[in-house]
């Protein structure tokens, strides 16, 4: 495993070494000093081309909690406007001394390029439409949590398929892992074409709802009512968003989901997000440690941090 | 001590709790080293809704010499826009693992809020025209550091204290411990009620500096003129600014203070900031041992920080 | 050395001491821990009133390699406008607890009057179109890795001589060690009056390169063509641009370097920054450990880093 770019090259196995490690991070995270010296001397920069605090937060805390160096190289578009290339700039990152990049980049595909031009480990934060494994990794690290398996989950995901890269992500790892995927959303917010997505789409939830074991709702972004795809966020919520009446309706387990930053009130309601079955928070939770495995199977390749560990606690125990 | 919210909130035991251990980490921050490992393994979070470089830069000092790791989550009004609520983005930032968060917000309030909400200490770093705690503690241990004690100093408090939370704070801090407090202002920067404040009032600066130990000068803030609070600048500086002309006249130990940053020439005269009683720039020096202190008590309990601090400098001595 | 401020002030014996000095860290800088104790406990701000994320990641990466604690204060146009004074912002920095500011500033001479001002170790990183003496000593670094010795080297630089702050820097440091300085630019991008400095002026890039040893392109500000110093950019490239004919007529061992960050296919080819003979990444590599051995040599004064360094690794070891 050199990078982190798509979910479809990981592969089950590799999500299988990933999410396996994650159980150890998880642990590490629940410590009064969650901290191991795995990385130390690493660097890992977040090259954000979007703005995205949470995400890169969620990145720079596992990085810190594995003892690495983290650099932030955030990219507005007005410095951009500087002219450097994508290339140069990676090189030039490279050339300080880096050992992984963690990119967003609003152009599917940049991460493939920054993979290619240097020797970096790189890691795909979200590019375009196209693709964020990580978020995949949690979310299917935090379904197994709660249900203990994926294998033969029926899950829908609703709302906005056609612009999210959470969604392609999802889709590709959830039906690795066995479960059965319905897309639901409105005709304007579907892909053009679904021909070979292994998945059932309805445009109907109700219809869909009494089916499913996961209900995984996507952010509705605002911006999608200027663009004239949906006639107003109020309709969209009549016909797409998880309303009190629609959870009240599901069966007692189950399990509500949704990447975050919510919008509360429009594709979900703001009781049902607090519900004992909504596992937003254990999503947040397990972003970390799912970030700190990947970065570990990334740049940690022959150390052994268990080892490391415990002498490192040692150390602590002396200290403190 | 769970949070710090408010002035009255941690009353004066607790205003002596912190002015005390302030004393040791007066002495830490003078070390050639000055770093204990007190907060190692904590995650202190500013979480900035107003820009401060300075308030957030104090805190972030405060935390890093107590071996804390720092994150900073500044919402900016555009990303605000995003939509999501103030307690998703704190519940996001606690689920991420957080032990304190550093709030500054617009809402008076808001930090309250934030402590019910979650689980981390919360520190009120300025909420609206309300609260700023921190300010009112450095102010404090700068006097004493000065004069011994506040106990019978008679304060004057000069500017626009309708908007200043800094005012409100240092009332109830500089009241709490026996000072005797005069507020200075033109009627249009008072607030509308001052029933039950335990201050006098002047609209007359010349009249008041005969009879005070203290001036503590706020920032105007040159909005204020457009929203026609106040004629002009210069007739503001004529009867509100601690000019070259009133600061010679005042008696040779009467202090001069301010929270900064200073708009040299308004409310102080450029030379007079300089001056051997000005106590400006020992305001900003105390303010990272307060926060040392504050974090210390909200963080660190059931540590012996002094002992720590003894075998790091052991390690830090083979080390060197 | 108590600031790095200018070239000439630094003079050729402390360009020595550097340059020497840099050998050791771009050691350290190819270990697996590319990190030493040396400025532990020490704080380096960046101070920085123009953005610009490359200088500043390289300054603040050089300082966590060498174990100081780092802290960012940008100020943006609109927070200048706050009123903040530089000698107050400066002041309150250094009350904060600072022992050298790394600043950026558009006037130039304001890192002379911020040395005069405070107490703490000052770097140039650049004031207006004045000086930029870490970009030079980089630059003569990494020519002497690639030649071993300037002593007699013919340099062009080529570009907008007259608005570049590396221009003047690398004048003073390429004179300083003996080399031929030219200047090569159209009249509109030379400074008005060249009497007394000691290099020789072209604007004929052709007649240049055939008696040139290295070739350092300057970015083309594109401000410059609004501002109707240079016709367009495609003229200029055509007179002025480093193409690929006119490398492809360059001798086989004529070195090519730029600053960064280029305006690739205006000043230099697309291809041409590509050659072996480009500099550009070595470039920014070395501008790490140039950095680190500046910082190690104003404050690193009195200990000894070599004999810290092994009792580090000795403690990383036994860690890992």
């Amino acid at each position: 495993m050199r990078h982190l770019l798509a979910i479809d090259e990981l592969g089950a196995a590799g999500i299988e070494d990933v999410l396996g490690l994650t159980d150890s991070f998880v642990e590490v995270s629940e410590r009064s000093i969650p901290k191991v010296p795995a990385l130390r001397g690493k660097t890992v920069v977040s090259l954000f081309y979007e703005d995205s605090t949470r995400t890169r937060l969620s990145f720079e805390t596992a990085a810190k909690r594995l003892s690495a160096d983290t650099m932030t190289f955030s990219v507005s578009t007005s410095s951009t406007k500087k002219g450097e290339s994508l290339r140069d700039t990676v090189e030039t990152i490279e050339a300080m001394g880096v050992d992984a990049i963690v990119i967003r980049h609003g152009s599917a595909g940049a991460p493939w390029n920054v993979a290619q031009w240097g020797s970096s480990a790189v890691i795909n934060a979200g590019d375009g439409w196209h693709e964020h494994p990580t978020q995949a990794l949690l979310d299917s690290y935090t379904i197994r949590q709660r249900r203990g398996s994926i294998q033969g989950a029926r899950i829908a995901i609703v709302g906005d398929i056609k612009h999210s890269r959470v969604a392609r992500s999802n889709i590709a790892a959830f039906t690795l892992q066995g479960a059965e995927v319905t897309l639901v959303a409105p005709r304007t917010l579907l892909p053009p074409n679904l021909d070979g997505w292994p998945v059932k789409v309805s445009n109907e939830l109700d219809a869909v709802l009494p089916h499913v074991d996961i209900v995984y709702l996507l952010r509705m972004q605002l911006e999608r009512m200027t663009d004239a795809l949906v006639p107003s966020l109020r309709e969209y919520t009549e016909r797409f968003g998880l309303t009190v009446r629609r959870a009240a309706a599901l069966a007692n387990d189950v399990l509500i989901m949704h990447p975050g930053p919510m919008n509360r009130g429009v594709e979900i309601a703001a009781e049902v997000a607090d519900l004992p079955n909504a596992l937003i928070i254990d999503q947040v939770r397990n972003g970390v440690a799912v970030r700190m495995a990947v970065l570990y199977l990334l740049l940690g390749a022959g150390t052994e941090w268990g080892a490391e560990t415990s002498t490192a606690n040692a150390r602590e125990a002396r200290a403190t």
